[in-house]
């Protein structure tokens, strides 16, 4: 491989987008020329990542998001960026959080619209792969904040079974929850990378497209508070999902509890995780920080730990289902990208299936009447993320392409 | 308070024996001098905590007990450590750990015999409270790492339900099983830590010694590899029980598999958790290190998913025998400490329990003909700690009293 060239085209595919798109906090064309020559061979070839900045990297600084952190460089890589390596990929440079993953927007502009919201909390990551800037955006996920920028970049999102990638190296938020996943463009590329991230060493995941015999449609109980494109858009690929396989709808009231089930154990938990940085330095944190942790704080261990049992018996149900449904359709998000100033978005369509711990793929290709991307979710049953990926490619298959980018 | 007189009696009785046990990696009296200054008022009151060395702390280095980390500060506390403050803890130092908390020893001496492993990981926690030092060890468990050191030390573990405590700042080995805890002279001092790091708050921990209906016996598949002394003590202790409380004998031969599943599951995630440390420093980690992260690199996905998915079809099974029996009772290690020129001691007897993410409580009290600390474990349910401390108290005052130092 000439790896000066390789270089040379990553560095370029970065700065053709990044001074409007802002989706990275570093990036340095003379360390991507210097890594380029120490470039491990392997099944990644060269592929470029971007490491989302609430990962710990030994050769770029590590912010969450936060001005606690500033300059802060961690001794390690953390296990996610040293697999990547080890299997031949490119780190193209560190991309833009929210504040800890949470809820404060970074610089990150919407590629579709660059008045909107990329999405958080992997903003950088997800607006990134839209533009064609890097082939995989690491990302993490606690409430929406994978599936999320996904749905609003059009591009796809795969955010595995709790557990499914080691986090050694990443900030806590909670940790019941905490996932670490990837945003890449097509479903085949979250493939690769599966292969290389669920293992110490690369495994292929050899996957070929896989039929749905029978796919749940959960409107679920948040159905009205979604936008009427979203609807518009679920509705149609529902019908036409139904000429190859059979859509039911799946009543999902019994899991009503769940995204405040979420809410309770996430506060809880992002209170004690961030325990330092509130006592430390309060007046640094955001007021949306301020006010999760408040929430936690407040909350009794035994609120929490009934929250935790309910959690259990919510995801021993969920099992139950995936005896009928191959994989379940739902929103990513309420609808399209919301304009910068309203924020990154409602995390209320993802915290039932992050409550769950279920494998999340969310693909592109419905858009609203002006084009603006709008994901769909699939989910699969616990632990089965393979399987879900060999879905997700007969999925894509039937899906519209990526909406084109202006 | 007299802070000026709290601090020199905490840096007191440090300094009474650490010459000869060396507990600590780092004890700097002028830091707790500073720090009693600025002591938190709450529930701790002044108790002294140590810090095993794989938990960071903003105002001590944190090195793992690996010459990697030679040197390394963190920015920040770890959330055990910030509650632990917030409650009135006055930081001691920083207590000696295996490397990365797995098999390669420290410095630390046994107090009840200097010629013998205070056990490991957690070595100098278990040691420093043995002989009085500290008030409250911060210790981990991954497989025996907690329970051990307890034993062979004669004082009370205490390793919670995975997941109780939160480990934001806590050094990864196997995540899946990784869990903080402490080492106490007594029950009633871990359920005042207890109290503390089951929250982001303070929310007491209100307890009076109950005494369990009926406690079965586990003499586990790995019985016959135990010492006839420990199988003696134990057997003591059954009957004397058996005065108060029904105690009967539980097979566990269904459970047969727990050690070899805890180990596959474990050798894969430590493979990916010190991948950054094996890549970019091989030469400085330790053989025990290596043949772990080998063996876990030899491990396939599938391997290490059907292992995951056997371990939690035994969680359904433990849970069920916990509808007969209040609290289990079984080895907490092969006997007493050996000698430092055998290593850290044996994992055998925790690793089921560590793999069922069973709450376990180590009680001192039972002998040697020897005199050296034989310890005896409790497993409650999952997630019903707090009954498990409740039962512990009682079942305190039933044990001898810890052995005395000479």
């Amino acid at each position: 491989m000439d790896y000066a060239k390789l270089a040379k085209v990553v560095i370029d595919r970065v700065q053709s987008h990044e001074t409007i798109i802002k989706a990275f906090t570093q990036f340095q064309p003379e360390k991507i020329i210097a890594d380029a020559q120490h470039l491990k061979i392997g099944p990644l070839n060269g592929l470029s990542v971007g490491v989302k900045d609430i990962i710990e990297t030994a050769d770029y600084n590590t912010e969450y998001g936060s001005a606690i952190y500033h300059g802060y460089r961690s001794v390690e890589d953390a296990a996610c960026v040293t697999l990547l390596k080890n299997a031949g990929a490119l780190i193209a440079g560190k991309t833009v959080t929210t504040e800890f993953a949470f809820f404060k927007p970074g610089k990150t502009v919407n590629p579709y619209d660059y008045g909107r919201t990329p999405g958080g909390s992997s903003s950088g990551s997800a607006a990134a792969v839209a533009c064609g800037m890097i082939d995989i955006g690491l990302a993490s996920q606690t409430a929406a904040s994978l599936t999320r920028p996904a749905s609003y970049c059009g591009v796809v999102g795969f955010k595995p079974s709790v557990g499914r990638y080691n986090s050694a190296g990443v900030k806590y938020l909670a940790p019941s929850f905490d996932a670490l996943g990837v945003i890449t463009p097509t479903v085949n590329t979250a493939i690769v990378a599966d292969s290389v991230l669920k293992g110490p060493c690369f495994q292929e995941t050899l996957l070929t497209p896989l039929k749905p015999k029978r796919i749940g449609f959960c409107l679920t109980p948040w159905w009205q508070e979604g936008e009427p494109e979203m609807h518009e858009a679920l509705e149609k690929l529902v019908e036409q999902l139904s000429h190859h396989v059979d859509v039911e709808e799946v009543d999902l009231s019994d899991f009503s509890d769940g995204a405040e089930l979420h809410l309770t154990i996430m506060a809880y938990e992002v209170a004690q995780s961030l325990a330092w940085e509130f006592e430390a330095h309060k007046a640094l944190l955001s007021k949306e920080i301020i006010t999760i942790i408040e929430k936690g704080k407040n909350i009794s261990r035994t609120t929490y730990d009934t929250a935790q049992e309910q959690a259990r018996a919510l995801r021993q149900k969920i099992n139950i289902l995936f005896d009928t449904y191959d994989v379940l359709l739902a929103p990513a998000a309420p609808g399209v990208a919301p304009l910068q100033e309203e924020g990154t978005g409602s995390p209320l369509f993802s915290r039932l299936w992050t409550l769950l711990y279920l494998p999340s793929l969310t693909l592109p290709g419905l858009t609203c009447s002006q084009g603006l991307p709008i994901g769909s979710q699939f989910l699969g049953r616990y632990g089965q993320d393979e399987q879900l990926l060999a879905y997700g490619l007969w999925l894509e298959s039937i899906l519209p392409p990526r909406p084109k980018l202006a």
